[in-house]
This record gives C-alpha cells, structure tokens and sequence, in this order.
C-alpha cells in the first residue's frame, strides 16, 4: 500500500430475518446506503456485526453477496476475518484476499487470555506467513473488553516493523484514549483508527487514519463532513460540526449500540426484521426506537 | 439419563508435530493411556486440549478418530463444542450426538462479555431445540476467566428445569468454591464437576459428580483412586491420599499447566513432539521438563 490506509469506516450491522438467518435484502440496501451517504469502505463483520455470532460459511458468503450483487466493490471492504483458532482465521482471510478486499480486520485469538505479547507475534506471524500472498493488508483490531486481551502498542510496532506493508493499521475500539495515543506513537507505520468517531479529531491531529464506528451505521454522512473537514484542516468547522455528532452517538449508545443502532433503522425503513438479534444478545425493543428516532430527528 | 452422570474426566491434551497438525498417534496412545489408568470419561477439547485453537473439521476428524480406532468408545466421550456463534455449535454438538457421545460440554457464546442470563438461555434453548434429539446431554462448562462471562448458578438451575433429560451436568473451571457450592444447591438436578481435584472431596459431599481436572492426564490412576475411596464413604482414606494428589497438581500448575502436563509427557515419553503447543500460547520448555518430573518422581 503506497498510500496511507485512511477514511471513515462503517462496521456494517447484519440484519435477521425472523427465523435469524441473513435478510440479503436488508442487507445490501443497508450496505449501498453507507457508501451513499459517504462511507470510504465497509468492515462486515466486526463486534456492530455481531461478527461471532456468525459461522465460517455465513461470512464467506455474506462478503461474496455485497460484491457479486455490485453493492459494494472489493476494495471498499475490510472485513473481519479473526477467530481463535488459525486455521479458519487463515481460511477468511485467504478469501478476503482472493476476492480483492482492501484489507481484513483481525483479532488477536482471544479466549487465550493470558497470550503474551510473544505468543500473539507468534500467531500474527503464522497468519500472514500461512495466507502468503502480497495482497494482504491487515488492520489490528483491539477490543480488549471483549477479547480479554488487547493487542498492545508495542506488539503493533513490532509487526509493524516486521511486516511494513501487511500490518498497515490498528482498530482501537478499547475507549482508551491513552492507549490509542501510544499506538499512533509506537507504530508511526500504522494507521490508527479509533472505533468512536468522538475522538477522531484528536487522533487525526497526531496522524491517525479516521474512524471505524458503529454510528456510521447510521450517521455516515454526519461523521464523513467531519472527516472531510479535519482533513482540509478546517479546526474550527470540525469543532462546530461535533457536538451533532456526539449527540447521535450519546443517543444510539444510550440505546444499548447494537439494539439502538437496530432499532433506529428498524424505525427509519418501517421493517420489524431490523429489531432481531442473535442470541445471546436481545432483539431491539420496539418500544425504545420511537424515542431515540425522535431525539435524533431533534438534532 | 436414568443414572446420575458421575466420574472422573480427563480433558485431554492434544499433542501437535512440528509442523502443528495433531500427532494422532500421540494422541491415540495417550487416550488410551486415560482410560487404563482410570478415567470414566474423556473429554477431548476443553481448555486444556486448546480446544478453541482447532477449527471445526479438526475437532470432527479428531473425535472420530478415537472411535475408529477403538481407542474409546463414544459413549466414553465428552467433547467440548461450544464456540461463540450457534451455526458450528450446532454442527459439532450433532456430530457427536450421531456419533453416540455420552455428553457435550458447552461453553457460553464467549466474546458476548455482557450478556445477560435471558440471552444466554435463549442462546442454550435455542442449541438444544436445534440438535433436535432425545440423546443430547448438555454439560454447561464455566471458565468465566477465559470466555469473559459466566453460567451462573441461577441459569444453570433455570436450565435444568426446562430442560431435565438435556442439561444435566456442570464443570466449573471457575477455581470459585462459592460459585461450585452454589451450583449443586440451586441446580440439585445437575451434576456438578469441579475443575480440580483439589475439591472434589468437598464437592462430592455434597452430591457433586467427581471431577473433571486437568491433571488427570498425568495423574489419573491417583485422581481415580480418591474419587473411588469417596465413593466408598472412606473419609479418612481420602485424606490420606489427598497429600501427593495436591502435590502432583501444585507441580504441573507451576510449569504453567499445559505446558507443565506437555513437558511431563515429553518426558515420560522421550517423544519431543509434546512440547509443542499452539500460537498464541509457547511451546513448553524442555527445561523446566526435567526438574517437574523429578518433583513428581519423589512424591
């Protein structure tokens, strides 16, 4: 990648039919709808995916339906591609390659809480070595809270330095600002992205690469003027365009994220299927997403 | 189950060649290994077989392999089969339901660190009612410190209840003696298995099923040895036996568990292949091998 690996990221949400298979139809609609309203690429299958709830099959095809149905091109994708095992983490990944996805989103093999920081070169290694091709690019994706255990900033610059043009970027989705900062700083290779649009500025000052949220599920074109702004420099036209992007995420946050993200679509497209989940998470409650659209129709 | 589900479990280790494919004939040997020395069932891929380092057709082709082989018979096996997302949950459950396992041990959807009870036994009803079978028996397996989320004693009991003939058993790997006793008293229906027999004497007093422990699979003649004398009533022959059983688990705990019982079979095998352990974790240290089985040599 000559280019630095930059831009606003939606972490696609996979809507359900009611007997919790796929619904293809919301599915693609919701996909075109991002990149409409101005999303750079799409990362299906992240945590806002609900991306372990999904099987090796279900992932595989959902990618090959945004492309062959002309959604979305390829190299607009960056989809999750981590397990704990390597093996089916190599299998999504060598996939994602094939079909020319711009990149793949990657967790440490969690549940191995106690991996050090050794054990986890040691898995990275065997994935890029085992996927082997120059097409990969791989971003980091830590989620320390759900993983139970984070990708640290000395690990990023260790296969940063070791694989310059695989290991390419960093998704923070741990909350930690002081963790995020010492990315940027301990992997000056890495794009950095944080996973709340709520400090992409203070990130993009430093040099990271934008953001990769669950609100650009449904406040895309808000969190994009942003980012557009931030880039031509415009410091005091982002700080005015902030507080209305801040007050769409409070909103969707305070409506559980996943449930609140399902539910404020399920209220925009008239479509109940919005409201399921898989288990063990709850379907959306109805009842809530009146509210929620109404505060943000208020913004 | 018309019998209470009762004994002693090993979890097995898989041993791995070089080139970190399962060395199938380590493997078969040790099974058989298990089972002569004493234990009432296997239970290939728990936390100690580095169950969640496997893909799906690994972990069918492995079971398989012990039954083709005459290794074990499959009503002497419980193999774990709960990964996040219920598809390949299912897969793997109802291949060992058709293959005639005695159980499945499941773990909760790990990753979904905030679920809630509802979820989780929507997510458990929703696995049993799709195996779809009279034979299934469930053994809720509770690792809260690996998978981020506990069973607690509340749906273990909510479960037991709605599904009598299905879930009927309980590992705790928690090392929580509270969380262990407040299993058998709010689920009395439900078989009980600590993760140590450290307290399996204190467990089976009060209607607990005997242990499955990783250590078992170095000391399994002495682990069943206990249980047995418990069965018998012989308190006081157990706390004789209890010293050099407590010692051996100490040692093997001190080389890191896995790697620890990994080193001890390199050693007593001469087989260097047991030193090798999966990414993310390390491989054993032929170091440390040594002295641990001197340790154990003079207990």
């Amino acid at each position: 990648m000559t280019d630095r690996f930059t831009g606003v990221i939606t972490p696609l949400l996979t809507p359900y039919n009611d007997d919790s298979s796929i619904a293809f139809d919301l599915y693609l609609d919701h996909a075109a709808g991002c990149l409409a309203d101005g999303a750079h690429y799409l990362s299906p299958f992240g945590t806002t995916s609900e991306a372990l709830s999904h099987s090796v099959r279900e992932r595989i095809d959902a990618l090959e339906k945004l492309v062959e149905n002309g959604v979305a091109r390829a190299d607009q994708l960056m989809p999750g591609t981590g397990l704990c095992n390597l093996e089916e983490t190599l299998t999504l990944s060598r996939h994602a390659v094939e079909l020319g996805c711009a990149a793949v989103m990657t967790l440490p093999p969690f549940f191995f809480v106690k991996a050090s920081d050794e054990g986890l070169y040691r898995y990275f290694s065997q994935l890029i070595e085992g996927v082997g091709s120059d097409a990969l690019r791989i971003c980091l994706y830590n989620i320390p809270q759900n993983t139970g255990i984070a990708v640290s900033p000395a690990l990023a610059g260790r296969l940063n330095d070791a694989f310059p043009e695989v290991v390419v970027a960093y998704k923070d989705s741990s909350g930690d600002w002081d963790n995020t900062k010492a990315v940027i700083e301990a992997a000056p290779g890495i794009s950095v992205f944080p996973g709340s649009e709520s400090v992409m500025m203070r990130a993009m000052a430093l040099g990271g690469g934008g953001c990769i949220s669950a609100s650009c599920n449904t406040n895309v074109a808000g969190i994009r003027a942003l980012y557009d702004t931030l880039r031509a420099g415009d410091d005091e036209g982002a700080k005015a365009l902030a507080p209305q992007i801040d007050a769409h995420r409070d909103a969707v946050q305070a409506g559980g994220l996943i449930p609140g993200l399902k539910g404020l679509k399920a209220r925009q497209t008239g479509d109940a299927r919005w409201l399921n989940l898989r288990a063990p998470l709850m379907p959306a409650d109805p009842a809530l997403a009146g509210p929620l659209a109404d505060t943000l129709a208020r913004l």
